[in-house]
């Protein structure tokens, strides 16, 4: 069983309301070495068996189709990775 | 200007119910090969100048104590990054 994941983030040129509140509570923590925090998504896409090219092709065409939103979402990368909080989700 | 990339997922033996409506949207559009699918969050903190290994133990910390919630989710890695969707959310 391989995984394949998926990281999104929203662009550049977006707000990030959330990325901001964290940030506004850092600087309120004290915590002044951080200037800025933005969010995205990390998905795990579970594959029975290999991950050949064909599967990882497909997993980069729903990145981009359907697990992000390319108004404003960038697909940072979609790499296979050793197995790892995916499993018991069958 | 560098970025600490913290990656945080729903703990294994919970249920997701975003990821399985995925899951289940994948297997409807005959996706087959993917079995199950996880949703978590990936934080990008922006830190001006260099990452010593004091702002990295500061960034663990964060990750464990504020950026994820130690009863559902997992921090699964804390590292550091080349510059990508951060940079003008100053």
């Amino acid at each position: 069983m391989s995984t394949i994941v998926v990281e999104v983030m929203p662009k550049a040129e977006l707000l990030d309301p959330a990325g901001k509140a964290v940030a506004g509570a850092l600087a309120r923590l004290g915590k002044s070495e951080f200037t800025a925090v933005r969010i995205g998504k990390r998905f795990e896409l579970t594959v029975d068996g290999e991950v050949t090219d064909a599967v990882l092709a497909e997993a980069q065409k729903l990145a981009d189709d359907m697990l992000s939103n390319s108004v404003i979402e960038d697909v940072v990368r979609v790499y296979v990775a050793e197995t790892t909080a995916a499993g018991s989700a069958s």
